[in-house]
């Protein structure tokens, strides 16, 4: 949750004349999402949201997830649209930040996910994959493997604070996956952040993604470990096989899963948990005072990642590999 | 800033399915209003705000304060209407909590209200205390004099942490108010809390109040005298006198004053500085842990205090009293 800058309605007014959307009738900050300031905005055009980009967000990449939002929905992926200024412009800058103003989508992110939302994002994974196969911008994945030991070096000599032993887990489990991730697996443009909060539906139908603002170059089957995380635990952090194996089968019956891609889904998955153990515990340890936003727990992550380390194929995560094999 | 709350979409469709606004396609948490959550929701049959009331706001009140928004829109003054269940209830539970739909209205508050929006707020809230005229039910003010007392006495200890002398200050203050608070003036519903933040413009023209939540029978004048507080101080904490002549002239244009209101002004005018010192300091002493909202400062309304006790009468408001005069 998180409205990280106001704005007055003079600077927005003035902000809206470069677009064709006809005149500002309200906005309203949205308390939800917690790298950016989104606004809900209606003008005579409609209803659109804004977001400032805040400190986490490079101006630079801003123009990379824009076109990227534009380039999946030309090819059928449902996600907001870039609106452009009059001449031509998606990106803009309003109270000193960057600025963009997309589309609003309709559409509930589900609070209690159950197995068919899981089926349904396991196929819209493979879909914006496939989708993303022929665009042509690069951005690099400040937080993949090699971005984990800078953020430990950050909560190391604190990580014991928040749980007893916990330091030396995360440095013995590092160096693990810094030996032994897998660089040759297919790449692509991946989502990085498709947790429920990021994919609306209508009824039980999937009506869109949003927030693709971790969106990079990756390991695609790096972002169905990210999702396997999201996703597919409860909220007393046990694994439901149910689940796992409806998002794995629905993205391999959309995009089949190369062996290689199988075999390295348990390392994945461990990495996709310590990605986040790391974040969380940064912020985390890291709480300005008077502080907005109450951190994630990271120890969530931490009990997902013991579960990662004990699974020894994708048969662990619900999946007859023989099965789903490309 | 604050959504208390979180609602499921199964949790929200159920409760909408006791209306007539169609299917639910969208609802978002809204970064606004301190005392409930709000959220924005779009339904078949367009966009509602949802408001989960709670603890601050008592149950048994919200009646009150829905047939005040249908009186007082009834009479002309826009301001949001209560939504009613088929079965024609106004009010009902979600999450736990009361829970009511008002239509949703266009319009922004103005972050830097200048004195033009300050002559358009006199006279919307004079139009509001006529309208309010036949209003027939009643709510007292537990936020009124009576109440000040036991709002001291939760943070008289700690008070000379927020600032030295702090606590004797408002001792001595609030036994002046005690003694000489006048009690025969016109009364009536007053909305007390028009903040800035719950008057909507579109352009220049004033386009609807919200946010009756505080509503209640009390000194017409003082409503008033909590406009001024509101509105007219500047962020440097000066009085400018140009807000005040506006609003009171709009006002009196409107409702004209009586003598005994004018010369009551500038001890209203110290009673509401008090009011929102006194609940501001119980507030940011009592933070709670990782608390989600940041309390505003205290202090701000102890320099409008400062400023009230030199106030002789209504002329040091701005206002030349002969003119105004009913």
């Amino acid at each position: 949750m998180a409205v990280y800058t106001d704005i007055s309605s003079e600077d927005l007014s003035q902000f809206l004349a470069g677009y064709d959307l006809g005149e500002l009738l309200s906005y309203k900050g949205i308390a939800e999402g917690v790298e950016n300031s989104n606004f809900l905005v209606h003008t005579g055009r409609g209803h659109f949201i804004l977001t400032l980009y805040e400190k986490r967000v490079a101006e630079g990449d801003v123009p990379f997830f824009l076109a990227l939002m534009e380039h999946l929905a030309a090819r059928g992926i449902t996600c907001p649209q870039p609106v452009k200024t009059r001449e031509g412009r998606a990106l803009g800058r309003l109270c000193g930040r960057p600025a963009a103003i997309v589309t609003f989508l309709d559409g509930m992110w589900m609070r209690r996910p159950d197995a068919k939302h899981c089926t349904a994002v396991g196929e819209a994974l493979a879909r914006m994959h496939l989708a993303g196969a022929d665009f042509r911008q690069k951005r690099s994945n400040a937080l993949s493997v090699e971005g984990w030991r800078a953020l430990f070096e950050q909560a190391a000599a604190r990580a014991d604070s928040v749980q007893h032993g916990l330091s030396d887990a995360i440095a013995e489990e590092l160096a693990l996956l810094e030996n032994s991730w897998p660089g040759n697996l297919p790449q692509g443009v991946i989502h990085a952040d498709l947790f429920p909060d990021n994919v609306f539906f209508l009824g039980d139908k999937l009506s869109g993604l949003i927030d693709f603002y971790f969106a990079c170059t990756d390991t695609l089957a790096y972002d169905i470990a990210i999702c396997l995380n999201a996703w597919c635990f409860e909220p007393d952090h046990s694994y439901n096989v149910t689940k796992g194996r409806n998002l794995l089968a629905a993205y391999a019956a959309t995009r089949p899963l190369s062996a290689a891609e199988l075999d390295a889904l348990p390392l994945l998955a461990r990495g996709a948990a310590m990605r986040f153990l790391l974040t969380r515990l940064v912020d985390w340890l890291n709480v300005p005072e008077g502080a907005l936003v109450r951190p994630k727990n990271p120890l969530e992550y931490f009990r997902k990642l013991r579960f990662h380390q004990k699974a020894q194929s994708v048969r662990d995560y619900g999946l007859d590999a023989e099965r789903a094999r490309a």
